[in-house]
């Protein structure tokens, strides 16, 4: 029996990173678990992050995993080291490759990066990149809202418009290349693509995590055996009426069965 | 030595509360405990919520209070019974003092309620006012956009403005009081009575619990002697200095000193 690749964040947002996946990789099996008990995380300190994150590892190594996602930007940010540290298969995590993605397309070397306060604040993604590059100037703005009009189901229309041109204000002329940084921000991608315009590349940021996934897994001979069924289970903390909801709009896929489980169990 | 009036909310909302009871109530020691580490409880389901609500309380108790308020819509909804039950001085809820004050200075007989999701799914409200007056009609409206506007700070402009007027279209015209089912939601009360119009009443909701608190200590005898000094003590569960920033907005003071305390082990 193969094993199944593991996916967690605080809530719904790596949802973004599961249907990458599936799309780039539809023989895997998937495991989710979205921190739902605990969301968000984004205005949790480092130290409450990474023990979570830890707890949400180890119930998904329960369930027989061979790779983990941590597809949750403050985890990636701030609770990284404390994860890296305690689990014994590799882990991806949702900034490095689209840093990557954006130091490559971007031509004059000028990249913006929008997140939730915890991310933006946290420093990692000019940290990131400048290791990647260190001639690259990087531009950032904390988007507070964008979580919540996304999870509101605006996806488009005035008040969303408004709300991006002001973020983005700062931003706009001033880079050729932006990195969405938060998994919720692929749903906002029109609209983001709209307020920068045409002369900047918006970063396909789960695109960019599912093709790392891809990539390690050939290179640790990891994949699943082609013609494999593509099963994916999904786990939540709480509220498994309220995920199944939000699941239609991310995954854009009817019902998904959802069982919960005690995190703090772990 | 006389005891305090203990508060707490899943995080900072209640400090409409508390703003509402220092200006009524100077006199009288605050203990406010705000539960960062696991907000927001408007996403939890009701078991859970009743669980932390239990722990916030005895938190609480530990400190010496001589009553407690519930100053979270969530808990006042959801997990009002199982808190009751456990906790042995007198609880004043958030629910209950605005439906009176609504009732009775509506004169139509329709009132409008705007809150969390949670909260209005909860369907409590119409609960609590038809307890009140079986006659009156209840519309009910979730807006979860407007706690994240006000912990932005957008407390009005043209995203706020927009964002009111959506949420409101359907009550507008249709009721004569609007009660602001959420402790954050004080602070858009010039947007919402702009939005509603000079027809309607918006109930200050937050004045209301505090007035029903300042009745309760008078009527058990249990008013701090006057001239006392009114100290404050604000702990939280998790990220001390997100919580004094957002204080000083909800509460138009200076830096309040704030200290962190373990919830889990309540």
């Amino acid at each position: 029996m193969h094993k199944a690749i593991g996916i967690f964040d605080s809530g719904v947002g790596g949802l973004t990173v599961v249907k990458e996946i599936i799309r780039q990789l539809p023989g895997e099996d998937i495991v989710y678990f979205g921190d739902t008990a605990r969301v968000p995380y984004g205005t949790k300190s480092a130290r409450l992050v990474g023990r979570y994150a830890v707890q949400d590892a180890k119930f998904l190594m329960g369930c027989g995993i061979k790779l983990l996602v941590a597809a949750c930007n403050t985890v990636s940010a701030i609770g990284w080291e404390e994860l890296k540290r305690e689990v014994p298969v590799p882990v991806v995590g949702v900034i490095e490759p689209g840093c990557a993605a954006a130091v490559k397309v971007s031509k004059t070397g000028k990249i913006g990066v929008i997140g939730t306060e915890a991310t933006i604040s946290s420093g990692i993604y000019p940290e990131v990149v400048s290791r990647l590059d260190s001639t690259v100037e990087v531009m950032c703005k904390a988007c507070p809202l964008l979580v919540p009009l996304v999870e509101e189901g605006w996806l488009d229309g005035e008040v969303t418009g408004l709300v991006v041109r002001r973020y983005l204000s700062g931003l706009k002329g001033k880079v050729d290349t932006l990195i969405p940084g938060c998994t919720h921000y692929p749903l906002l991608r029109v609209v983001l693509e709209q307020e920068m315009g045409e002369e900047t590349v918006v970063v396909d940021s789960a695109g960019a995590v599912a093709g790392c996934v891809k990539e390690l897994l050939r290179e640790k001979k990891l994949l699943a055996p082609s013609g494999g069924g593509g099963r994916n289970r999904y786990f939540v903390s709480d509220d498994r009426e309220g995920f199944s909801r939000m699941a239609r709009l991310f995954l854009g896929e009817e019902a998904i069965v959802v069982e919960e489980i005690d995190i703090e169990k772990y």
